[in-house]
């Protein structure tokens, strides 16, 4: 099976495997994990943060930035199709309970002036606007960088109205790379970041939440509220050190990857690219084919290549470290039989 | 002065207070008031639902509806600039736990293929989808009629899919007067809906909520929890009493009011309507006269007339029970004066 | 009827039915109704605090309190059987999210080693102390006293600790007219009190809360939230105003009352009081008469007196503006009879 | 150093580092990890229930209980001491949003009389009572077994009330090898239960939550609002297996070392134990040595032994794996230099 639905799906490396088994661990609650603190320590300083805090996953990273940086009341602004808002079940509302206020992206990309004019007036009617989201990549728009100028002119807007700036950058490091950027270049216009050891940096678990030293410390204590307090985490930190250290330039293989998928479906009849891929996304519009999400991607399991539905008439492909140029190929050969 | 910033400004009628003055009360609490309890017979069976509640405000009629009839965590359908969502404070997230799923409305009427496709299937990382909310007259869009044929489809849709219809009936009267319908062919399209005692219809304070009797036996457990469980309520109920009673009809009268000020302001340079009203709201761009909305406002007050700002370059003027024929006569000179 | 179930069953006086007929009113969301400005100018100065807001009810001001001074995730210390804790639905965890700490208190009055060794230390597993809550005079241990000595010695050690201190004074006149005190004398020791204008007071509807002009300012939108905002609230704002200038001393004649009942309660057979009663209520052990509570209040009942269950064995009854010193005659005959 | 300050802080075996190495791995989030599955699957036969949960630790499978049984303005009756009510801070109420009824237990078993009178009757001012918890081993009583017949009780009286209960097993199979019975006799006297993989079964990571198929498909999709739902967990879940099939029933060791330990503290001048420890915990007074916490576990530290302060004048001791026999000895008289 050539497996092409989430870059989740990535199986660690034997040097990750090795460096579990080899991990020095201690108890994290108690502050005294090795793995983990060097972890933190690392996550900080790449991103030009004042400290960071290791968390099970890219949701759990991005609910603990609303709670530290919220009240209850609170609206916070999200672009309309951004995971925070479509994927994580409601829990802005459910745990922080504030009001979600959405702004429709082009590629992911909140126009400036939509947010500022989202933000909210002084007005007994009114919650108040205590945060801004951003995605980058963006996953629904096809995992589309966010630019640098679109973040410069939200963050200085932000800046202006005295709102923090998040970045769910889950994928950041597919933005920096596609874009020959530094990670600084992006983080420079947040106050927190959340980003992903695993998917395409290939860890099996955990994702880092960056900020001030402040927003951090009220983040660990909610962490510790939801759960996310774990004993001897550094056998998953061992492995997220490998990914921030060794795996990011290899994401640039991923985006070829993608590319040259795009490059093959672009040319098949009945099928359209919602984007080009930006980094290691390609999302397909099939309805040309007249066939349901669920025929095409049962035709091509059955081919030997899994997709995933991505809503009425869309299917996402995506690339990532357990496929190889010619899983790609062979891939493209198995979606010219389906359609 | 001529106040038309808005109908909730409507000083009781005479009636109303030698009503309230002669109220018969008890402790509702105890359910003992015998005015309250007449007001919610009434209000049940005006609706054609099976209980109704007396609630001191709009705002907490709508949170009640959703606090009985969803769970934290659930996500709910609102037109992108209904008073749910844009004017309670971001109260539903901040009480229920919800998330609103916004829908852009044309004239208030979200398109019924818009709600459906709004409404989540089942995954893990989506909420669900537990109340479908309409306005009705709608504000933010001048007092606009909601159809019933919008509302016809849309309940059709929630009832296949199993999700409940709440209606934002504030000003539900005003569409009943203004349609020529009856109250129930409304109110027929929505398992809970609650309107205003204030406003047009005139009474100091108060609103109701009509429902299932299992869903306001919840929302009297919640009134009680946000402190709206009153005692000798009957003072508020007599006046509401008569309200339903006896204020209906005269909502033309605000309709033709509003009518006038809208043929009016047509016809003058730099202002346009944003609307036609159907109801009593009448909202204007005043962008071309090249003011802000403060110093329009300002120069208006100068001259004796009250408006509100509503959004950039946005005027709302709304007419009301203690506002004369004569009363826009002059109002129409006055805004004439000041561009 | 004879109703010594609560007094809260109180009708408004004459002169309060005037004073509502003949009020001022505006419309309160836009600040304009003068009725309930005076009554928060008032209220303000009479509690010596900077700010006073006007609400639907005593649960009310208690949940806006503790919505306006915590935060989700915080403890707050209560006292074991207040009414914040007790009787509100559990309002405090379901709307602001905060943990109740309960003290066991004597006569109401929590010991302050007791409310110190409640305040939580700084560790991650600790929810922080965030609010101390203090009733009087306090309820199910019969409208006791708690002393001054008592709430300046909590006030202290709060004041140490950094933690604010709300009052739930619902029936505070009452202990201010029976301890001979001013109110000020207690007000003193808290940052925020709520006092009810209804129960002994008389007023139909309606309490304030009293704070800091920041706390009063977060109250006021949490109440538009909670749907609490009215439009002509004056009409119950013109009463209140009776309650507080006109109807505080009147209470020792409750007291009196309620004293000559205990009186002749404690001479009887079978019946033994909770505790001599400080104010204006009478809680009665019936466990030797042997009659279960229902068997009780249905006999006395038929003998023309109401009173109230308050758990297993325990009676309460409760005197007020309505209850003439005749009616506690025939009540004292009634119960003997009971027996 | 010999650390007795938790069995939290076990470093895992070779073993567990070997099945950690060598586990098979898949993206739980879409459920095929089987490693998690083969985890879910004996946790879920072990207990007796219909399905189970990996959850990253004891605090989440507690909250997600709360979660997935109640709802907002609910009460949950909880021991005074226990850990969901003490120690995960305040997260019942800012998570759920129910209120906590503490009964005050002796040894951690609270009075099944007590639970009875604490579950609310039916009452516009009451929550409503929707969940019992039980707390065992009781880690603040001193890892007291809380004894078959106090659960058998009170789940009889839950069941006859329709009230579920769950069990804080963090510590459960310390309960089942002292006492000589099988888990299952703890379990069914429960709706749900959640259990540590690590502490004394030494595991790195995680937890178990079993109970009804429908809690937990809740509590999965509440694991996943909580940002618990992880890719490649099985890396865990490998260990966890072990936890469950070959650690059990070396806890007896722990036992051995704990009385051991005690048998020695109680024969020294100054030092009284709180309770004979029952599994593996022992917690002293210290007052009568007239030090502080600080200073007694400064002293402590300094010949090389490290234990925690569990409240004013309480140190706790927590025997564990780690810790042989041979420690012991050496702890006892660095203890009794201490004095």
């Amino acid at each position: 099976m050539i497996d092409l639905r989430s870059d989740t799906l990535t199986q660690p490396t034997k040097k990750m495997r090795e460096a579990i088994y080899n991990a020095s661990v201690g108890d994290d609650v108690y502050g005294e994990d090795p793995s983990i603190n060097r972890l933190e320590e690392l996550a900080a300083e790449m991103t030009g943060k004042e400290a960071a805090l290791f968390v099970t996953s890219g949701t759990q990273g991005n609910q603990l930035a609303v709670l530290s940086q919220t009240a209850p009341g609170d609206e916070i602004i999200v672009e309309a199709e951004s995971h925070i808002f479509f994927y994580e079940g409601g829990a802005i509302s459910a745990l922080a309970g504030v009001q979600p206020r959405v702004v429709q992206g082009l590629k992911g990309e909140m126009s400036p002036a939509a947010v500022k004019n989202a933000i909210r007036s002084d007005d007994i009617h009114f919650p108040d606007t205590s945060l801004i989201c951003l995605e980058n990549t963006h996953n629904r728009s096809g995992g589309s960088i966010v630019s640098l100028e679109n973040m410069s002119a939200i963050y200085d807007l932000a800046v202006n109205a005295g709102i923090p700036v998040h970045i769910d950058g889950a994928r950041l490091f597919n933005a920096v790379v596609a874009s020959n950027h530094n990670l600084k270049d992006f983080t420079q216009y947040c106050d927190s970041v959340q980003i992903c050891l695993s998917k395409g940096l290939g860890s099996p678990v955990g994702s880092i939440l960056a900020g001030k030293k402040e927003v951090i410390q009220k983040a660990r204590k909610w962490r510790k509220r939801l759960g996310g307090g774990m004993r001897q985490a550094g056998f998953l930190a061992a492995s997220g050190i490998i990914s921030l250290t060794e795996m990011v330039n290899r994401l640039a293989e991923d985006h070829e990857k993608a590319s040259k998928l795009a490059d093959a479906i672009e040319e098949m009849n009945g099928l359209t690219l919602l984007n080009r891929p930006d980094t290691n996304i390609v999302i397909v519009n099939i309805e040309k084919t007249l066939q349901t999400n669920a025929e095409f991607l049962d035709k091509l399991k059955k081919e030997g290549v899994l997709a995933v539905s991505f809503g009425e008439g869309q299917i996402r492909f995506t690339t990532h470290y357990d496929v190889s140029e010619k899983d790609i190929e062979y891939a493209i050969s198995a979606i010219q039989r389906v359609i």
